[in-house]
């Protein structure tokens, strides 16, 4: 519980690298996530090489935190594994569609929150990598991954080179809704967002990227739609490429 | 680490209720979690209405936990309470697209994990529900979910009135990759799988089911590439329903 809230996203690491067993502690810790049906279709991918991580570093928009850190761990939806099992076993596998792909994105998740938390209650910290699945035609090549494998999340990990705040977090009560959901007033949203757009942090911002409001820095800047409609694009292809886009018998 | 290593699906639960400061603790780690650009596109419905929770029942076919466990949280992708926040702040939110859908699902499944570690640190027990995504039509309906809202995933959570053993897992190493992707040879696939086929229950449920390899049971019948193509199409139409699939500029 204490791993959990305090969690903070480390993005400068030491370069002390993680002993063997350490490092697969917190693995095996990732391996018992709850998946659908105990099928376990993920596979993490652990990259400490250095000229790899090179490679992988304009997948993720050069974050230096990804050659910096001893350990780029890629977590994929992965059903290459089981469906060569089903093969050899006398069976026909019949997950090469969005829904299986999105079970495999399950399994891959719920492992990969396992891993940071168990990294952090051992005194390590990490940062999930969004640019994951922007970029996933790219990683695909850069770590061979095979047809019926997708690469979901990115998390490094190694030990803490800062130590920042805790981040600010909308109140817990607009998160929740009880019994059904609940439809956000104008008013809700106003009272939701407050602490958020008063905060110190919020106002440098304002001031740095010449923006009225903080949400105009998310869209105009941080996510834009012309972005998010083209890794749309390359992740509907990359779903399609890695054989999990037949959606009819 | 404990709760991590120890976690058991529990299947059966007391009538206890979970005290609402208890259930407020364990909502707040779930805030706690990663999520892109600290935006928190998610939403956790709590259903703990006994009319409401029979209404869920056939959404997740009729598995008697939903009604038993004193508490259903439904985990929701939720760009609708980001959007009206971009919208009072004259802003234009592009988050209508396949790429924002992901990354909302990414949000709430950290933050499902992180809810379910939390919930057994304190000595409740939870079961996952995949049906969530077979039947996210259905789930909308009775959630009342507006657009911009999609079901990824769906939680019990209660007094365990069980003690299951621990769930076999397939072999670390299996799991992992060193460095890039190494793909399987019919050999690894042999030995990967060994421990899993030769489990007394594998055996029981083989004569059970009157198969006569494992691998049968899921594709023929838990996981049928008939029932997978039709969950596919229920899933991409509510994406679309939702307002997720506008991938063009």
């Amino acid at each position: 519980m204490n791993a959990i809230m305090n969690h903070r996203s480390i993005r400068k690491y030491k370069s002390t690298p993680i002993d063997k067993a350490l490092l697969d502690d917190i693995l095996l810790a990732g391996t018992r996530a709850s998946t659908t049906g105990n099928m376990q279709v993920y596979s993490i991918v652990v990259t400490t090489d250095e000229e790899i991580k090179k490679q992988l570093l304009p997948c993720h928009f050069n974050q230096g935190m990804v050659v910096q850190a001893p350990a780029v761990l890629t977590f994929c939806a992965d059903f290459n594994r089981f469906n060569k099992w089903c093969l050899q076993r006398k069976s026909n596998p019949g997950y090469d569609n969005f829904l299986s792909f999105f079970t495999a994105a399950i399994d891959a998740l719920l492992a990969a929150q396992n891993v940071c938390i168990a990294a952090e209650e051992k005194g390590l910290g990490i940062c999930y990598l969004g640019t994951t699945t922007y970029t996933a035609d790219k990683i695909i090549d850069v770590l061979k991954l095979p047809k019926g494998v997708v690469p979901v999340t990115t998390v490094v990990v190694g030990y803490p080179d800062e130590t920042p705040e805790l981040n600010d977090r909308l109140p817990l009560a607009s998160i929740i809704h009880q019994q059904i959901y609940q439809d956000y007033s104008e008013g809700d949203i106003d009272q939701i967002y407050f602490a958020k757009e008063n905060l110190p942090l919020t106002n440098k911002l304002l001031v740095e990227n010449g923006k009225e409001t903080l949400a105009q820095i998310f869209t105009d800047n941080r996510y834009t739609k012309k972005d998010n409609v083209a890794f749309s694009k390359v992740l509907l292809k990359v779903l399609e490429q890695q054989g999990f886009m037949n959606n009819e018998m």
